[in-house]
């Protein structure tokens, strides 16, 4: 097995450091008293031209002088600097680098060949690195950060990798606010030699994490980047922020780490296939991993809401409603039991609202427990705990009227034992989620906090967490994803694609395209090429009217709009009439198409196309002459197990046109991911294939058929 | 006219509280300490039975005992004193009061009836109150802070009128610590006599409220709210969070305030027509409010971004570009003037990114005011400031390089001029929001929020702030409203109801009901109603092949269903035959129309229906088979300007379908909100009528025309 490179980088036993010093406003500086600083028990050593110490520790004139040959090199020095060490720390034997400088990739084409160069090295010496133009790791277990920001704070449980050092080290005082505690965070830079499929996979190994977040701006391996998230995400969840998807967005992320980014649309459904919840800011990626790393996993849409406070109260329960989350009615017997607990005015109904009550033994331990004991719900949110945060704000006001007595006697005749409070997740086995306008000032945001349940500052806020544990719920229960195994080749198809490059056409006719799919079963429509008007009629009549009449070249693009389609050809007039307009406005030796007409309504659109980085991928979606008003489609990277093509049905906005709809039977779902299914198995047997437009298969009765298609072909032969 | 009572209310020479006294414990007490401690220079008279003096002054044993009557009084007392409290009151002469005790409306019936006496009662005397069941008022211009949480700030600029007290008192220190500070804010409780329109419009008066901020779970007057907010929107930007949409959230609301909620979408579309800004969550409400109350107005869509930090950079362009902003490529010039600025490797092109670099004023005031001075921006987000956050973080790592100087000395080695950084947006007229991870720790983050340059914890936040703003501006440079003149009455369609209410009708049949719509020159198909079978044909031939035949009479509904229409009949066998289906499949003399067939593939959907707290709304909405697949529909309450229902095209999300689209020319938007306006002023004309249902409306090239209604009338006669 190739052991993941991240699990000797993370944890290495002796670091080298060039470019600290003791100027502590030098970047290399401030890295490396973290290190020192923040409890790594390794052996550190300093490397430095000049200086006999270096922040108190016995510096080294050169990577030659070093007593032993470090577990880890980590190189923050100028760019040209950079070549020439990687080469000494190879001749040495140190097998992990983590390049902190920047200059390469990310400055465009001189950069790029700097880049490559440091990659060629790293080869010659069997090196595996980190960056360059990153901010480093952090590895709170053997308390290793080598970022700029201090980590103090004890080993937490969500992991991280990310195209932004920003996110590794900027947030770390934010994070501490909020409660939140990595395992492990990895910066990734321009992800010369490690990129962060590499550390995805790494952190799904890792048993210290429990959930990872990733802040993407471009994936350059699409395929691999699903394979290994598939592989993680059914066990252990996996967040996402994209930011790569506007013109602006993906601008930003070339100039930052070179990282080439693709339509937002695109990276939507690679994240759906790959099973990992998407969110749209950093804020969400912390939070929403925090949760779902701290808190037993939901089994059910059932939310109890627990407040002291009405307008929280409602907007919790409006916001999972809205996104799927049950807030069910509690039956009588439980608000009888409630009613026992709480104030006589209070509502016991689901959101359970106390009003302003300052028992928080009552709010944070006997309301909560009784609800997750009822059996009524699978999970809990409570909102607006408080103690000590508002003695702390309101001692001013009544310092006098209590007689003088100090700020810290008050707030020490209030310790709660949060024991019972904190215990409640994991007694009863389901998330419990916390709202509150108070910070840490408040010992029951800390108590919470330090006990790894999760605190939010704001009601919708918590409600959106529990819907991300909603959506792990489903990604961890949707149907195993399977293996697609690709077919054998087709010979009719093989031969259909050589006979049209031969001929040099950049396209196949619409008959000859559909002949290709039908050559892997593919249903399309019953259907004859005629090249003379009295054979046209006799293939009409022979196939039955009504009939679509249409020229049929590969020549040809647009025929509808050229006036080359004839629909609903309902008798032999009809037909000739088509045919002799079609050969009048065309080459006269235009072959005519003469299919059956297929009824239905419904209709929708399948393709493939290319994306850098992904290779071929499918879509999906609403067909039509609303398709492009309604742009409701889905893309998948290929080959697709037949999970995963059903589950590109589910992505679509007008689910109704897939359920039975208006007295028509629901469509053949089956069948549907059938198709698209053998469109990602045809990219892939034939890579001279660039595009597949199959637009539309109709929906007649319940069997999708598919009506017209236009395979283009790839322009290197 | 009539004044707003809250101009009175929200500034009162004296206030009577009864039922502080001098536990602290008790809520009256804790609301009492604060006007008292918190800066409220008017007299403060508390009311107690026993006690000599309350909180230090001196308390009266009754209303009666008073030594003046004052302008306002305050019930915080058991549910059952409140009526004869307010009362006594009544009595003494005092015209203002605010009820905090709960227990009325939203604790059921009895609870109804307790506050309909207290609502005569205030009747009686002429006083105005508001609540029972809210938590006070906040008026900083006058350091009037009756809540139970301290405000200590110094006067805002964001008014708030909410419907849960929570988000007037529990999130201060919240907001003290984003820098969020208001001018006014407002719980209104139960809205017993004056409610949030009450507030809505009081704020809109209040020159010192720069932008105003809603919470509501319901509304009761949505009339008048639109009114009202109809005035303010133009010239100061109202921002509401609703939650009352689902079942759950409405649930929550009537537990809370007794407030009768209605369908999201119905709100949205009333948000719209009132030109108010719709948040989803209560930060977003006082993040966008507080960035509206605070920045110069966005003149243009162009945003530059100014960062050290790469990730920020590109989550804030992608948030901009996905809502609508653009975040323009610099010109070469702009760029040449930055790169004079920044270091070598830092990106110019927008995002400016620095990266990781300490020099503050290079970041937060030359870089800043070369994009805003460039002509190239209309608006600047700055990410990653920092100065003494990081330092106080950073200082046990760096303390003995520093040879053990203090913190408190470190921190004002740097001591920077924010002058010039602060005075950014008001020298350029130009909205700056600031993102940063540190709190006010951090000087810069203190000296942003102190003055009045809003600063977010997150770069989506920033982005999304500048998002409503950008809102803002396409609000204020909406056409005017206009106000609606209902025409008058057609005598012809007046007939067509009486006729039908006569004989007992529920609803009109389609002839019928197209008539009278006709009667308000909205276009209608050509069409005959034939009771014989030769009079079909003989019309037919007279409006032209092909025709539609259908089943006409008011008691069959669901024609299609029934097998009752025949589309496209193209010849007089065709219609002979359908007519002759008709017959036999319902009674002999159902009468029979014979409507010419529009030809177009563009249908859309329009109608009535009245809504609880709303009274007559109209529907406009994406039509054809789809309709119900896609739910793609907007309300507005009648009656609507002719800017009004041109506006509800806009909110379609099937944009395409009304421009020029597939060789289609562009529908005639002035006709179709021709048709919107016309059935909201028939709605209004005619109280009879209590639903209308137009489905399709056609686009034929590109006039609308209607080719079918459905006519409901209401029950009452």
């Amino acid at each position: 097995m190739n052991m993941n490179p991240l699990h000797q980088l993370m944890n290495p036993r002796s670091i080298a450091t060039v470019g600290a010093g003791n100027n502590p406003m030098k970047m290399g500086t401030l890295q490396a008293l973290s290190i020192i600083k923040d409890g790594y028990n390794g052996k550190f050593y300093p490397i430095h031209p000049r200086e006999e110490t270096v922040i108190g520790h016995k510096a080294y004139h050169s990577v030659f002088d070093l007593p032993e040959v470090p577990d880890l090199a980590i190189l923050i020095v100028p760019t040209d600097q950079v070549v020439p060490l990687l080469d000494d720390f190879g001749k040495l034997g140190t097998k992990y680098a983590v390049i902190i400088t920047g200059g390469f990739k990310e400055r465009g084409h001189q950069g790029k060949k700097l880049e490559d160069e440091l990659l060629k090295i790293a080869d010659t010496y069997g090196i595996r690195f980190l960056g360059p133009n990153c901010i480093g790791i952090i590895n709170s277990q053997i308390s290793l950060n080598m970022t700029v920001f201090p980590h103090p704070a004890k080993p937490g449980s969500l992991g991280l990798a990310s195209q932004s050092g920003t996110y590794v080290t900027q947030t770390l005082s934010y994070l501490r606010r909020k409660g939140i505690r990595f395992s492990k965070a990895i910066s990734v830079g321009n992800e010369a030699n490690i990129d962060i499929i590499d550390a995805l996979e790494y952190l799904g190994e890792d048993p210290d994490t429990k959930a990872i977040g990733l802040y993407i701006e471009g994936i350059s391996d699409g395929r691999r980047f699903i394979d290994v998230a598939q592989k993680i995400t059914p066990h252990k969840p996996v967040l996402a922020q994209y930011v790569g998807g506007s013109t602006a967005g993906a601008r930003a992320g070339m100039s930052h780490t070179g990282s080439m980014a693709g339509p937002d649309i695109l990276y939507e459904g690679i994240f759906r296939q790959a099973g990992i919840i998407r969110v749209d800011s950093i804020e969400d990626l912390y939070d929403h991993g925090w949760a779902l790393a701290t808190q037993p996993g939901l089994r059910g849409k059932r939310i109890g809401v627990v407040t002291n406070s009405g307008g929280p109260g409602s907007a919790i329960a409006n916001s999972c409603d809205a996104g799927g989350l049950d807030v069910p009615l509690f039956s009588e017997k439980l608000q009888a039991e409630l009613k026992k607990h709480i104030p006589s005015h209070a509502a016991s109904i689901n959101p359970v609202d106390m009003t302003f009550d300052l028992d928080a033994q009552v709010l944070s331990v006997v309301v909560p427990e009784t609800v997750m004991k009822s059996g009524e719900v699978d999970g809990v949110i409570l909102h607006g705990i408080m103690s000590t945060g508002y003695l702390r704000d309101k001692y001013p006001h009544i310092r006098e009227l209590l007689g003088g007595v100090s700020l810290e006697m008050v707030l020490n005749r209030f310790p709660p034992d949060f024991t019972r409070a904190v215990s409640l997740p994991e007694k009863y086995k389901m998330p419990l989620i916390v709202s509150s306008f108070l910070d840490r000032e408040d010992n029951y945001t800390s108590a919470y906090q330090d006990n790894d349940i999760p605190v939010f500052d704001g009601p919708e806020k918590a409600a959106r967490a529990m819907l991300a544990m909603l959506q792990y719920k489903n990604i961890k229960e949707r149907p195993a994803i399977g293996q697609p195994v690709l077919p054998e080749k087709s010979p009719v198809a093989a031969a259909i694609l050589n006979q049209a490059m031969e001929k040099g056409q950049k396209s196949l006719d619409e008959y000859t395209a559909k002949k290709f799919l039908a050559a892997y079963d593919i249903p399309i429509t019953g259907e004859k090429l005629a090249y003379a008007v009295d054979e046209a009629v006799q293939y009409a009549v022979s196939l039955g009217f009504p009939v679509a009449v249409k020229a049929c070249s590969a020549e040809i693009l647009h025929k509808t709009e050229k006036g080359l389609v004839f629909l609903n050809q309902k008798n032999e007039e009809d037909v000739r009439c088509s045919f002799t307009s079609i050969q009048a406005a065309t080459a006269e030796e235009t072959p005519v198409l003469i299919s059956r007409m297929v009824s239905g309504v419904r209709e929708f659109i399948a393709g493939t196309a290319e994306y850098p980085g992904f290779g071929p991928c499918v879509l999906f979606g609403l067909g039509g002459i609303f398709a492009e008003a309604m742009q409701d489609v889905t893309f998948r990277a290929a080959p697709l197990s037949i999970a995963e093509s059903k589950e590109m049905l589910t992505d679509l906005k007008s689910q109704a046109l897939l359920q039975s709809f208006r007295g028509m039977p629901e469509p053949d779902h089956m069948a549907i991911a059938g198709i698209l299914q053998k469109l990602s198995f045809i990219v892939c047997l034939h890579p001279e294939i660039s595009e597949i437009d199959v637009n539309p298969i109709i929906i007649s009765d319940s069997a999708p058929i598919v009506a017209d298609a236009l395979i283009v072909l790839t322009n290197q032969q």
